[in-house]
């Protein structure tokens, strides 16, 4: 079976030319299929806030009303999609930008309100495998906005790290699947104040095990379950690591 | 040879929300093989107004400094591109958002100062036809917005009836191509002061004729410039007319 990456980065590593350039160096150097899935907050907040609108977030979510649909939508689609595509074409990488309404890749609908009404934002329903997969197999490198459409003519903002999820559940039919999520830290750590204690592996028996022995608490937990999830949906593992360590020589390696 | 039209179309046309839905129900309808090709310079005075940036234009071209260039990329690539995309999804049409740098599609370099220095504008060396056929073959409609890349990482500025002339050329080698600009007069007049004056068929013998007469002159004289070089270049006809009229059932065709 033919082998992909799909690589989410934060939005915090594109805006800064150095670390920008950085990525996209490595990421151009990694072999094979490949897919970015990049995130754009900062700029966006910075952008509403130069635009006099304030960013409202809940539950780290961004509330996206017509106007912050508007910014988004200019802004990860726009300024920081093409920036990346620019910047890998002059590596020798034949990226294509896209949003989920580009080619239809990822269809969606708009959240449904319950206690929280959160606007223009995106619940995935589809994404395209085979369309993904006739681009790379043309040689086309995907460069994924968190940017999904519903089908009637409204684009809807939605998490990055769900897109990179979704694609790479999406291309798990056709491909051996690596899903690497890149965070400030280098990965999974036993000790959280000690970024030498990176966890190399972890299976789903450890998993159980490190949560009964508490080392995997707070905002890792959701990000192992999310993990298992799309590792439960046919991806091959998932890696947790740092920008800097695109080629998987560091950080957690998650699989069965 | 399969036939293909390409249509553009100014930002604003799209920036009213009625004239946007005709514009795409009547695009959507139109059968065969076709490219939308989108200006959106009202949007980006008006983005840029809002972060208190003016916007400086000389001989109609925007001066387009490294702020006005990441306003014209959020604009022209996010903004004006996914809306138009969006909704053709909506209406059944698989379109894909483009600017020259995903897919290499059109590659350029910054205009060279002479007399005036317009920044981060970028003329074209090359677009490239056989992604666009690629493309077309798939059923995918290219919508693409009035951006190139240098190559080197950084995305340029160009104007949107050269894109549109550009991806018409680079199409004739493969297809018998109409390209359709969209004005606000419904063709060329022989009366300038009256839009029931369409002439509807010019020749180059007869735009000779016209021209010794008197009646083409000012703003229209370029713009038939510009149609006879993409007929010398090998586009089969250009259509001037309006967007209420994209079949082409009026205006004015022009041809050898």
């Amino acid at each position: 079976m033919k082998k992909v990456v799909v690589i989410k980065v934060g939005g915090a590593i594109l805006e800064n030319e150095e670390s920008l350039c950085r990525l996209l160096d490595d990421f151009a150097a990694l072999p094979g299929n490949k897919v970015l899935v990049h995130g754009g907050g900062r700029a966006a907040t910075r952008i509403a806030a130069d635009l006099g609108i304030e960013s409202q977030m809940i539950n780290g979510r961004r509330v996206t009303d017509e106007k912050m649909l508007d910014i988004v939508t200019m802004v990860y689609g726009g300024l920081v999609n093409k920036h990346a595509v620019a910047g890998l074409q002059s590596r020798g990488v034949n990226a294509l930008g896209l949003t989920g309404a580009d080619m239809n890749v990822i269809q969606g609908h708009k959240r449904p309100v319950k206690d929280v009404d959160y606007g223009w934002v995106g619940d995935v329903d589809c994404a395209d495998g085979h369309a993904f997969k006739t681009l790379l197999e043309q040689g086309v490198v995907p460069v994924m906005a968190p940017l999904i459409h519903d089908g009637k003519g409204h684009m809807l903002n939605t998490n990055a790290d769900t897109i990179a999820s979704q694609v790479a559940c999406a291309l798990s039919e056709f491909y051996d699947v690596t899903l690497t999520f890149c965070f400030e830290k280098p990965g999974v750590l036993s000790d959280a104040d000690d970024d030498n204690s990176v966890i190399s592996h972890i299976t789903k028996e450890k998993f159980q095990q490190l949560v009964a022995d508490g080392v995997i608490s707070g905002g890792m937990f959701p990000k192992l379950e999310n993990a298992y999830d799309a590792i439960n949906k046919g991806v091959a593992r998932v890696m947790i690591t740092r920008a800097d360590n695109l080629d998987g020589s560091n950080g957690t390696l998650i699989s069965e």
